[in-house]
This record gives C-alpha cells, sequence and structure tokens, in this order.
C-alpha cells in the first residue's frame, strides 16, 4: 500500500532538521521511501491514497519516552503529596487491587490519549504487561515495553521470569511494533543481589534497561546512606550502564553524575510535568545537553502527571528552564521537539524511528494549522512549540498505516473503552 | 430570554467553593437568577432554552487579567529573547508599522482564541485602544480597556487625552461589558511628572489602574539606581496606590515590597508563562497568597507568551511552585482556578463576576466531559486544573448569550478575521 501526502509543511528533523515548507512524503507498507520539496515531485501513474496537505504540519510522531500506561487508572486519584507517600501510600495499595483485564482497559485508555495527541511510540514499565502488549498490537502503536523489577522479596523470581517470557512472547512482534527491555523500577526498589540477577537476563537476552534513576533528594539521600554514593555512582559500580540505559528523571545529579552519564551508553527521560507535580525538582538538562548527554521526553504516568500529552510535555521543556535561570535563551523550540522524536530514537536505541528519512518508518503526525492559534504565520517551529495544541493533531500514522484519521481513531472502539473505565473505577472506591 | 442548563456539574467559585455534583442554572438576560442541585429544580413552564448539561463541567468564565490583545499580530516575531532586547529592538520597531485597522484585526484574533478556550473577560493595556473596543463589542466578550501611558514625551500627553476620551465613549458601555481604566505602562517608561499627571486624570475620572510592577530584574536595579527604592515603594511614594490597581508580573519583590502590597488595593497578576518565555523569573506566589494578597491570572501578551489560553496559565500556576519549592502540597488546583475567576473578578473590581451566584452576570464555560483525559472521574476539579485541554470547551456564554456554541462563534467570522491577518502580516517581513 502506498500513500502520498502533497504540499505539507514538514519538520524532518533529520541530521540537518531541515524544514520543508511546502513538500511531498510517500509511503509504502511501512517504510518512508520518498520525502522532497514539491517541485522534485514526479507524478508517476500509481495506486495509492493520496492525501492532501495543505496547512498542514507534519512531524515525526511523537516518542513518549517515559510513562506508565496502566496507572491512568488511577489518575486524580490522589493529588499534592511527596513521592514517596503519594507512592506508598495512594498508589501501591491500590495497585494490589488491579486485574490482568484491569491493565487491558487501562492501557488502551492512555493509548487512546495518546494517539489523539499526537505520541506513536511510548515506553512502559509496569505489572500486567502482557496485557499492555495485547493494547499495543490492537490498538496500531509502537511500543517498547519492560516488566517492572523489585526485589528480592518472595515475588522477584517471578518477576524477572515474567521480564523473560514478555521478551519470548512480544519481542519484535506484531509487524515490528513492540521491543521488549528490562524494567528494574530504581536503585531504592531493586537490592545489589537483585540487580546482580536481573543483569544475568539483561545479559543474556541482549536487553536494554528502563528504569528510574535520582527522581528526588531523598532517593539519592538514602542511597548516599546505604551505599556511600550516588544512584549514578551506584549503578555504574553495579555494571547497569555496560547495556544501554534509558533512566527516566535524573533530576538531581552532580558533575561528577554527570560525567558519568556523559561517558556511558545512558540517555535521560526529561518528565517536566510529573517533576513539578510531585515536587520532585527541576532535572539540570542545559548542563546536560552542554556535556552531549542524550535527552528523551516523558509524561511519567497520568497518575502523576495528570495526562499524557507530549505536547505539553515539549512546551514545559522550552519553557521552565528559561524561567528558572533567567535566561529566555536556554533550551531553544528546536531542542525540544529534538527530545521528544529523535532523543527518544536514541533513548530506546530504535533507530527507524524519530524522524522523517527515505527508509524510515512512516510514522507521523498531521497537525492543522488552520486554527488561530498559528497565526500570523511568522515561525512554525515556535508556534508548533509554544502556541499549538494537541487538539490541532488531525491524523496520526504508524508503520504506514493510519490509527488516527480525522480525529477519529481506526483501531480502538472510544466509547467501549471507556464503558469498562467507568466499572473499573467502583473497585478503588 | 431566559436559559436552563440541567443535569451539569457547576464549580460556582462561590465564598464557599460549593461545587454542585447535579445542578441547574437559570438565566435571564444577562443575570443569573437561579443556582442549584437539581432535585430542588422545579419545573415551572416558562419560554426558555433548554441546555442539557450532563457530562459537561460548567465554570465561571475565565478571567484573563493581563494581556496586549492587538500584539498578537505580531505571535512568533521574536523568539528567545531578553525582555529589553524583545521590547525595544523587536517590538516597539515593528508596532510603529500597526495602524487602527491591523488592530482591530489583531483584537479580533486574540478574542477568537480567547473565547474557544473559555475567557469571558480580559484587560488589556495598548495603543489603538478605541479599535479594541469596537472588537469587544462585536465579539460579545467581556473587557477591561485601558490606553497603554508613557512620558513624558511629545506624544503624551495625547495618550493622556486619548485614554480620557477612552473613558468618555467606552466605560460601561456594550451593555456594560467594556469598563475603563488607566494604563501607565510602567516605572521605567513613566517619570515622576508623568505619573503626577496621569494620577490626576484617575482622580478626575475615579478610574482604576492597570500597569506592569517588578517584572524583571533590571527594572529593579534600574529603579533602585534612579530613585534609591523598589518600583513598589516608588509608586507607593508617588501615590499610585490611593488608587486600585492591577499590577502585571510582580516578579522581583522583597518582603518589604509585599507588606505594602498587603496594605494597599494592589491585586498582582501572575502571568506565569509569559514570565518563563521571557527568562523573568518566579513570582512569589506563594509568599503573595500566605500575606492575603489578591492574586489574578494572565497570559500576557501572545507575542510573550506565544498564546492565549487561560487554562494553560491555570495548570502552569498550580505547577510552578510545586517543582520549584520541591513540595508538591503549595498552590492547590482549587487556588489556581481562583486566581482565573474570582481573583481576576476582584483585581478588576467588577464583582458582577468571576463566579456562579444569583445576581451576577451569566458569564459562564461549559466543558465537554467526554473526553478521555477526564476518566476515571476520581476527582474533577483536579481534571479540570491537570489534565483538560482547552478544546473541551464547548460552549461559553458572556452577559447571557451564547458567544460559543458547540464550538462555534457565533459572532465573529473567523474566515474573514484569518484572511486579513494573513494580509497584515506582510508588512512585517
Ligand atoms: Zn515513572
Ligand atoms: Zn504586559
Amino acid at each position: 500500500m502506498k500513500r502520498i501526502i502533497k504540499n505539507a509543511t514538514i519538520f524532518t528533523q533529520n541530521e540537518n532538521r531541515d524544514m520543508i515548507e511546502k513538500g511531498y512524503l510517500i509511503t509504502q507498507d511501512e517504510n518512508i521511501i520518498e520525502i522532497g520539496p514539491m517541485d522534485q515531485y514526479k507524478e508517476i501513474p500509481m495506486d495509492a491514497e493520496i492525501i492532501e496537505g495543505d496547512n498542514y504540519l507534519i512531524t515525526p510522531g511523537f516518542i513518549n519516552a517515559h510513562t506508565h500506561v496502566t496507572m491512568t487508572l488511577l489518575r486524580g486519584y490522589a493529588d499534592d503529596l511527596p513521592l514517596w507517600t503519594w507512592l506508598s501510600e495512594k498508589m501501591w495499595p491500590q495497585e494490589d487491587k488491579l486485574t490482568n483485564e484491569d491493565a487491558y482497559w487501562g492501557s488502551l485508555l492512555s493509548i487512546i490519549e495518546m494517539i489523539k495527541s499526537g505520541t506513536t511510540t511510548f515506553n512502559d514499565m509496569y505489572m500486567f504487561m502482557d496485557k499492555t502488549a495485547q493494547a499495543v498490537k490492537e490498538s496500531g502503536i509502537r511500543a517498547c515495553l519492560s516488566r517492572g523489577l523489585q526485589g528480592p522479596d518472595d515475588k522477584s523470581l517471578k518477576r524477572l521470569e515474567e521480564n523473560k517470557l514478555l521478551y519470548r512472547q512480544w519481542h519484535n512482534e506484531a509487524q515490528g511494533r513492540i521491543k521488549i527491555m528490562a524494567g528494574p523500577h530504581a536503585v531504592y526498589t531493586c537490592e545489589p543481589s537483585y540487580w546482580e540477577e536481573l543483569l544475568n537476563m539483561v545479559q543474556e537476552f541482549n536487553m536494554g534497561i528502563h528504569t528510574h534513576l535520582s527522581e528526588t533528594r531523598m532517593e539519592v539521600e538514602n542511597c548516599q546512606k546505604a551505599y556511600g554514593k550516588s544512584p549514578v555512582q551506584h549503578m555504574l559500580d553495579m555494571g547497569v550502564f555496560q547495556h544501554p540505559v534509558v533512566a527516566a528523571h535524573g533530576v538531581h545529579l552532580t558533575d561528577v553524575d554527570i560525567e558519568i552519564l556523559k561517558n556511558n551508553p545512558v540517555s535521560i527521560v526529561y518528565n517536566p510535568g510529573s517533576n513539578l507535580k510531585l515536587g520532585s525538582g527541576l532535572a539540570p538538562i542545559p548542563k546536560l545537553l552542554d556535556k552531549g548527554v542524550n535527552i528523551a521526553l516523558g509524561t511519567d504516568g497520568a497518575a502523576s502527571n495528570n495526562n499524557l500529552d507530549l505536547l505539553e510535555e515539549i512546551r514545559l521543556a522550552a519553557l521552565l528552564h528559561k524561567g528558572f535561570m533567567e535566561d529566555s535563551t536556554v533550551i531553544t523550540a528546536q531542542q525540544a521537539l529534538d527530545m521528544a522524536t529523535i532523543g527518544g530514537s536514541k533513548a530506546l536505541s530504535w533507530k527507524e524511528i524519530g524522524s522523517l528519512e527515505v527508509g524510515k518508518r512512516a510514522d507521523l503526525t498531521m497537525l492543522s494549522m488552520k486554527e488561530s492559534t498559528f497565526y500570523p504565520k511568522f515561525n512554525l517551529m515556535s508556534h508548533l512549540v509554544y502556541s499549538s495544541h494537541s487538539s490541532q493533531v488531525e491524523n496520526v500514522m504508524v508503520n504506514g498505516n493510519w490509527i488516527l484519521r480525522n480525529k477519529e481513531l481506526t483501531m480502538i472502539d472510544e466509547e467501549k473503552v471507556i464503558f469498562h473505565i467507568e466499572k473499573i473505577k467502583n473497585k478503588f472506591q
């Protein structure tokens, strides 16, 4: 199946960050096979879907590099609490009530919100990941999934087995839309002996690692008390960084930590909304960028954010440090968009996504530029980052298929999902 | 004309901040004449429009307490620059090219965006205010307008005359939807002799004052150099605070400043988006709230924000201090909504708006709660502030009239406005 989009404005996010003001893009099956300015377009008779892209902006599909989709079931359940209280007193007791079936519907609820706001790939760590994988398969979205690991305790070996099974059953499945990583939760929930065990699995399967790192001041202090070093140093010493690591947060980092991150295959996932809402703090993103550490962008779970709109995180990423450093020149609009696209691709070691180039997967987001927020059209990058709304997302393609078309989900029955969410809600009251 | 909305969830924003989970609201002409829970609703035959409010959330219309609507003409024209450079090198030279006619279309462009995102009242200071008043009259929105004043220079007396004329022609006009204030720009653009003159006008007309105050570190330092005191102390000493003052920003305030604000009829308009984007800093809102200083919320102009979506500012207000103070309990969702409603009403001394109560003006915003972002429905205040999008705004009423109905503007021809905006854009290139 071929699709041809004509006359669109395209942010390629390629090496040169080329912006094509009036361009075309051709997909065949799951790939991009042509992209360029309209004056290079050759009208060749072929059996293809033609899409008029005039007054539309096309970006690579956004990559939400850290989230917990099932947790959307607890959106708004508890607000305005410190991370530890929120996690131990509110989230964990409720999570015990969750079933496999709940996770399936919760995952779909999150996927609905992500697709509608232009996200084509997400990176998730939680329980019941088999059901999340099922939701990913059915919905047409792309995802990197890990079984959340904590231990040692009486279930920690079972969790490891689940992570392995997840890999065997789902890695590269769903037309290659699913990848599996290992999901050690954090240094404060995994003891060194457990890290050793899970790193054996990582070694055996040649997996990537998705973890939380230096999210709160307390986490860092407790790590210092327990091991006499920072979480970053601790992970380095345990050999964690001998594998590619996607580390969520990185809020409380020393200069030495940043030097270690720079010298190892670690990407930091910046989660500005969640870090603000939970009172965790502000990650030193300009410093990390200066050192050349790869930065991706995430929403974290909707129970802490409380939404999964990556465009909102892009805006926060571009705004926050300007205000807090009292310097309006730090983190440009372009850098913020990079985090949500090519930065995510690098973090997930998923080189086929994150930019619009020949040979890459056809994952893209089409935003209408007809909204008043896009006028006057002085600077489209500025408008995308500072003025647009995710409601301007009209079409979303993953692997060459439309999963949102004219704002309608093509693969998910939204009403049915909401019906089940309402039912599940009752068990938490 | 009577209108009856049934079965809606209503955030009244009254003294007790009552939330009616399943309520009704009746308007007659420009006023609210009944409001309460559905079980108190009496079916009386009357000639009225009936609106089904099931799965809708009704809030008082948002009050954007500081903006410059004409400046939307320069949205995205210059980004990532310090305030002074941005203002003196980018904005002012371009502003010289603006005409009365441009201001009319620019005002309408802004009004379109504000209405669609639930704003029913805005507070503006700029040039060409007669044209902005015309746009307010035609569009059905409510506004408080001031002629921006700077001086002394060869045009400063003319500006004063324009402010007076604006008052004579427009104060309480358009079915009472327009009020006029004095608009001294700031202490760094108005010299003491000019303040004296403009305060005479304020005295004569019994006007309120809309000004900028302590927006940047440089403004405060320069004021210290010139007058040996802070901008707050300087205004106090000049007698500015003998009148009701709406002061935009208040980013750089000392404890002494805050004490002065507390003891005078001054409201601070918090503009989180603009203060971040221009690198101005973070206003000490929790301290101001503690002291009992009234806080309103604003977007500032779209040339610096770069949008006019007050729901986004509500979210920023609730999020920023949590992150920066590393305390997830500061500024609750309720407090953030207060700033955008009742806080704005107090700031503008416009007691007929800002809450939904019998006898007040029928200014309200209806948001659909059918979006996935509103599920599960654990906490609607939390969802409004942390999860919703302004695209959920479906209906907006001002003075008892629908100015947005089923997402369609009832009073403005949007296509025509966009057509003129495109034309005006060419002169800035
Ligand atoms: Zn997380
Ligand atoms: Zn201003």
